[in-house]
């Protein structure tokens, strides 16, 4: 796969933008490989992704960085430019459920997924041995109900340890504390077992049955302090019938779960998701 | 299309109403053309439905009712036979959104919905046009917002002279009152322009934006006192992005409700809907 | 609405072109409301396609065009630029299916389809007094089977004098003989009743009964002098099982069809849709 | 989880097959938890399936065999009675693609898939330290192009000493000898990455690239003589657009590939699926 760079772009909207950004990026040569623009009217906002491939610009990472930055105080651009031969770092957080950590584990065994995984951490020994069989060290982080706490500072002690760019929610069954969610904003992935805002909450496989719904869902979304409430990034859905009781449910939702997840951090990791506000934008 | 009874029938659960549903049907030589069972096992609730050839069996309708009584009493069944023959009369209601009358009349017209239409009520003139078009008398009611009651009463009337088996509130944008829900209860079908029970109420689609879904949906639902929380009997969705400001998402909305309001309203007029609580069986 | 140009190229890929046309874009000060990029890196050939407000540039159509063209000599586009207030002229052709004929010609008369339909062309009289209620005239050109030259002559007379940019084949039985398919190449649409390449020609969703699919669906493409077997604009598909007989998948379809249809019509109405070769680029 | 018995029944249709049948069961008290009928009208064949609580019924498994053998006799019927406790003998057969084999094994390892694994054959050694970690045997059957028929001899030995009831074809990729397809006639799963009919054969991604289409699928089917040909179990899709090349496609049909075999798989192993000519049923 070839190195490329890519350079993220959000600031309020004006004419010029795409020109500035252009130009800049023809000077130098650049080949681009994939463009994106958003112009969201109501906010007055434009975003803007490219990307390009590193051997078509004479410029290492930080000179580019240098170069760019006038154009980005110009425009009072929120941005940054990521490389793909700096691979992110996940750290992966699962509890009693294996549906979302296996898939992702063999997405990232296999290859599809590009990153790293420095660890998993779970509130459960269950997954120790599949997780050290990947290689992948395992932390055991039990969360006594009554005191969380000291459970939250140990798994803050990991995540900023392992150098996490990123950390999965991949069915943990914990809610964050808020200054968790608030610390590492926009880097938290929760997948949540319901079409939110349907169903926010404990049991929403149970909360879709009692209410007869017909179609399912999982929401994979960033973690804010609100309880599932944060910026969507992407959900899917399953059609069930008066056939299907909640454990029907459960079943069938985890197939949408790691799916919609999988995607979810892969945009993510692949830094297609912009974030305004509670919405995202999602080049994909 | 051949003549066909549907028996349909709901009851507490034991063991041998099939055997001696299928004995009955069995002693006239009924040849049935399909037949759906379900067991609610947290209910403890059976539903049951038949289709059976009308000239395989050497009772008529009435014949048939009689002699299925005794069983109906022993095993304290909701039932009813309903013979193809006899077309169910529906009545549409809308306001100013065409999209799902227009696909209602013309899904009639072609032949695919059998049903009779008796009239149409609407509080706009706007679609006496279209209706007339189709030899379908018009009723112009309009509401005033300040005194909803008389305007209500006049609509009663109308349904009742039409003799309607069904109420479709085809985008009709006005809340029936709790007496209307009650008289017809199970005999009013809604299409709410969302995926239940997600924005529930007005604007659903404006409600969808603010919250960044990347899935917006429609529900076909029976009408009960309380707004949009009646028993579901099919929902869809549209995936939406980024791009999509709300009115995309109206626009992109109306194919969904109107596919899911036509695909609900066959199913009730093939018997195929069984109410139990505030949850659909629904045998297609 | 506001009044748009949309500027659509495609041409060999090469580095600058994007900052070249944002630089044309950006002198005259054009307030871009939507751009689009693609490299077709196998082609290698790029697709570009910009939506400007019309009232940000001091420039008329003609002289917008003049001032483009050595950009476009220069780089060896394929190009044009449309006018949001210059709307394409559609002409529907349709045999005795209706479906998706009244679905067009509602979302033309609700404002959802924003074109002219100067005429509609049949082989059958059956749709002629809807058609006519619309305003519409109506066309009947009958096809002898033994000798169909002299209808299809006819056709082209009647599409030329309509001035159409665009023919759609709503579900028109007959195939259009190779020098019509040259002619209008990129200008008629077709909807094929079958999820394409599988079951081309005649009676598709008996072909899938037979060879008992679980997924029934339609194609909107670009008809060639090739049966069935054009660029392809959009697909979609509806769940089947083993209830389904080949009457019910045409019910079924119906519903695919009409939306499928509607919405590559849609697209290419919006100048979305990009040939190349044999395949499309979609920029919705 | 209870005892079920599951009979299930084909044999030509006629009047009465379900009061025989359904008498049969209540005259012993059976507790039906789950029932389905079919009569397929065309090839007037009926199709029937019962799931009876083991516990309900006051004769062991052989004894109710005999007890039914009279009327199975009586209508001509092929048919079986399984019961839940016997768990049938599933033999996966890989190559080098691990998506679908690592889903089958977690399914199974997690307690969704109700089936032994007796051995994992496949082609490669690739994925012996895997599957060996599940504690389920690995079976390295190298195959030489130009002499196949001893590597298929050794297939058919393993599969024999497994004592399996289904083999799995979880993307191998090579094409069974007809004499194995006919005798393992209806107990061999193959997942086709193409939707078909379409794509049959080798590459159907690239097909699919190279066709243009707009949604890509994956078909879980029996396997028969002729490639690809044989009865459909279960098929779904996913969307793409010309921004995916033909790795997209197959990355993405991955997921496709892995839920649908899965899906048929468990319908499978349930008795769910009765194959009738080239077609199925499946009572889901």
């Amino acid at each position: 796969m070839e190195r490329t760079y890519t350079l993220v772009i959000s600031c309020p909207d004006r004419v010029g933008i795409v020109a500035k950004v252009s130009n800049f990026l023809a000077m130098y040569g650049g080949w681009i490989t994939e463009a994106n623009h958003h112009s969201d009217r109501d906010a007055n906002w434009f975003f803007m992704r490219h990307e390009i491939r590193a051997d078509s610009i004479p410029l290492g990472l930080d000179e580019l960085r240098t170069a760019f930055a006038p154009i980005a105080r110009e425009f009072e651009m929120d941005w940054y430019i990521s490389d793909s031969e700096k691979k992110k770092r996940v750290v992966l957080m699962a509890s009693k459920e294996s549906h979302c950590l296996v898939d992702l584990l063999h997405r990232w065994h296999s290859g599809e997924l590009d990153c790293e995984i420095p660890c998993v951490i779970s509130n459960h020994e269950d997954f120790r041995e599949l997780v050290e069989w990947h290689g992948i060290p395992y932390h055991y982080v039990p969360v006594d109900k009554n005191n969380k706490q000291p459970s939250f500072d140990k798994v803050e002690e990991i995540v900023e340890q392992a150098g996490a760019d990123c950390v999965v929610l991949a069915r943990y069954m914990q809610i964050l504390p808020p200054n968790l969610c608030e610390k590492y904003v926009g880097r938290v992935i929760n997948i949540h077992h319901s079409f939110l805002p349907s169903f926010a909450g404990a049991k929403p496989y149970h909360q879709a049955y009692e209410r007869g719904v017909k179609l399912i869902g999982a929401t994979c979304h960033y973690v804010t302090a609100e309880l599932d409430a944060g910026p969507i990034i992407d959900q899917d859905i399953h059609r069930v019938s008066h056939r299907h009781i909640s454990e029907d449910m459960v079943r069938l939702g985890k197939d949408v779960e790691k799916t919609v997840l999988a995607r979810g951090l892969r945009w993510h990791l692949e830094d297609r998701v912009l974030v305004h506000g509670n919405k995202t934008v999602v080049f994909n």
